[in-house]
């Protein structure tokens, strides 16, 4: 029997026990946006990683505290940063939850609690793997640091310069985050980025008040005219975003890249069906996980201007307004691309005010990095199937303070079940998944300390 | 002394007592939106006008009644119709009235109250108008109908149909309305035709929800985009309308219409700071006047789709809806108007559903009419100065009715002031234009009768 085999053994046999104790857990809420309980939370966890006997406190911050702890066992093994986030959402509409957001409840084989998937439950798989390495063992395979974070839920607004800031203490080989959900198919996936994200409004007054349709009519301008034509400008028909400039930065994927993109399982109808679409966005002939993964996008979030009521008013308006974010892929920027909406709008609509709303940066980590293998294998050996490799998300995340700021390789490898809920009433985990987390996390730690020789 | 110089002699001599029956004309609301007063008034109407010798009845319709008399003097000269409405605005908000809006109250040399000049202080100056010669001569030079609607100010619904059912009741050679005000400058005009009006929404769902900008920017198609796309598809930035076959039915104004037009005073400057603009409207070199009598228009109303809160949101809306309204000129017709619309948008973005909101003819009375001589001659006679002659107004009323329906010229000879605070809080009319009103009136009836020889 491996060494790994006998902490499997051992998370196999206490698969109840960590249940009871994820209960314990999530019991406490701890709401980021209205800052209940969340110092209590820290506290805990703080205790509970010097448990595991980690050097941990609770690191203040303009914000809620960061929680941080770490434990080197082997000196020349990878350091591997499992970050997570103890804050969870407002568990609001009450009335739709079948059980109390706060007193969780087992129905059909999930523990059902806010934050049981989003993150509590996943982080503390990562943390009850550490405590079955130690109770097997005495001591970790590899070295790690545990960063879990107090402010996910409302936006991550200080992990960028709390990671500036501490770098010398998130000093580390790799950051692994398990958290989302598992492909809808039940199958693991690795997640190796994000898309990034730049938001700006765009407004418009062409006039004092808006007037009369029929006495104004050809000799006032209408400002939802000039946000038609400005953004007709910004975005062909076809797709292809024309602000020049804005695709400079981009690094193409890669052929590794592009070969997992393409293995991907791809259910077309079925996402047409789920979403009431009629076709996919133009442009047609883009394989559609590249639409998500290696392209920038254009949304018009919002745009609003004039009657609004039933019927007709005659009015011709006199403002308008856009708001709109651009998804950016890796090495676009938000500086570099509100800077080519600035040009671009003083070029074609001088009149229009742009509104900057900030962004956060792209993250890619290569899908051909010496951890990719060690953390399949992991995922492998503890769940019995191969994940699906995503080399992004669409969505954005602040993973750059990872692979930028940090400069590591960075990946998320999810635990809960695709149905988790989470943000929504009724937030699940299912019991099977937790436990397959926890021997997920176990065995990873256990094929990076196995990286030890090749480090 | 002329036959007019004798009832102008009148007019003058009891110009303060038809400033007290305006008074309590007036003090009865005639609220057609509310059906508030709307039978009393009729009534003191039918009365009025029997006193004048008229046959008259108040003509049942599916709404309000329509006031209906008729006097015929003079076999061989020509029969006008002096249309006009009796009914009132809403007065709310109350509390901005300054004196109660149906407690009739002189101040500043004005007649402050609900209906002074829209439409009451006007319509009951043509009456004073028939009363003067009666008084004088105990005839009237011409033959006149009065028709007052008391549906105007809640779109006169039913005058189309009316008009056609009683075509033959309201028999005239020409149609007369004083309605809206003068120029600003004080000058009196005379306008000759509206705009017509089509109005349509232009509705789009791409998806069964709105859905998350990242996770689905790049599959599921913008409700917005696809408006904007196809809003940019019915418009060029450069003011020209792009629909197919819009332009086909308009017949360009004559010589006398472009004379006319160009001849009205221009302010450009004035009417750009007065309503906040930059500039006009493309296209940039269009004459000032012609922009609002020669060219139809197409006013976006209103856009509304995806976020409308404070910050960002970022959301890729599934709904968006734009209502719009197209000004039409000579020979375009709702209908036409609609069928090119409809055309476009199956051929442009067949997933947008286009919802007709009914529309107004046009109408335009030939410049060179031969009742404008004796119109223009009976305002320099009453007032002074000559009027400007207006080939259009930007605005549509359903002057079609007289001028399609009917098949005659229609004139509109404002008698109200630019101030006159129609629809607003305050309406009211300087006496001494209500004077010149009843003067105009009058010199009307004469001229008219003048061209008996030459019917």
């Amino acid at each position: 029997m491996s060494d790994l085999d006998r902490v499997l053994a051992h998370i196999d046999t206490n698969r109840d026990s960590y249940v009871d104790r994820l209960c314990d857990y999530v019991r406490h809420p701890s709401i980021s946006a209205h800052d209940i309980g969340i110092r209590e939370v820290a506290a805990m966890l703080v205790e509970k990683l010097r448990e595991l006997g980690m050097e941990a406190e609770a690191v203040p911050t303009a914000g809620h505290p960061m929680v941080l702890g770490r434990r080197s066992d082997v000196p020349g093994a990878p350091t591997v940063l499992l970050y997570g986030h103890y804050d969870v959402q407002p568990p609001d509409p009450l009335e739709a939850w079948i059980s109390p957001p706060f007193e969780p409840t087992i129905r059909d084989g999930r523990l059902f609690a806010r934050g049981a998937g989003d993150n509590k439950g996943q982080h503390f798989a990562q943390l009850l793997a550490i405590e079955a390495h130690l109770a097997v063992h005495g001591k970790l395979p590899c070295n790690v640091i545990v960063l879990l974070e107090g402010e996910e839920e409302i936006g991550s607004p200080r992990i960028a310069e709390f990671v500036r800031d501490n770098a010398d203490r998130l000093k580390a080989d790799l950051v692994v985050t398990a958290d989302g959900p598992l492909h809808a198919s039940g199958r693991p996936i690795v997640t190796f980025g994000v898309r990034g994200m730049a938001g700006f409004d765009l407004v418009v007054r062409t006039g004092r008040t808006d007037a009369h349709s029929g006495n104004h009519g050809g000799t006032m301008p209408n400002a939802i005219w000039t946000l038609v034509h400005l953004l007709s400008t910004m975005k062909a028909p076809d797709g292809r975003i024309t602000l020049d400039g804005l695709h400079d930065p981009i690094v193409p994927p890669g052929p590794a890249e592009r070969d997992a993109a393409a293995a991907l399982p791809v259910d077309a109808p079925g996402y047409l069906a789920e979403m009431g679409l009629e076709r996919l966005d133009a442009p047609a002939d883009r394989p559609f996980h590249d639409r998500l993964m290696f392209h920038p996008t254009l949304t018009i979030n919002g745009l609003h201007g004039g009657y609004d009521g039933p019927g007709s008013k005659t009015v011709l308006p006199c403002a308008a307004v856009a708001k709109c974010d651009i998804r950016l892929v890796p090495d676009m920027t938000p500086d570099q691309v509100l800077d080519c909406v600035r040009a671009h709008v003083a070029r074609h609509a001088p009149e229009v005010e742009v509104i900057g709303r900030g962004g956060m940066l792209p993250s890619r980590t290569p899908i051909d990095s010496r951890f990719t293998a060690p953390i399949v294998e992991a995922i492998r050996t503890a769940r019995g199937e191969d994940p699906y490799l995503y080399p992004s998300m669409g969505g954005s995340l602040p993973d750059y303070v990872f692979t930028k700021t940090l400069g590591l390789p960075a990946f998320v490898t999810p635990y809960a079940n695709a149905d988790e809920a989470n943000h929504a009433p009724n937030e699940n985990i299912e019991l099977k998944l937790f436990h397959a987390g926890i021997r997920t996390g176990a065995a990873l730690l256990d094929r990076l300390g196995a990286m030890r020789a090749g480090g």
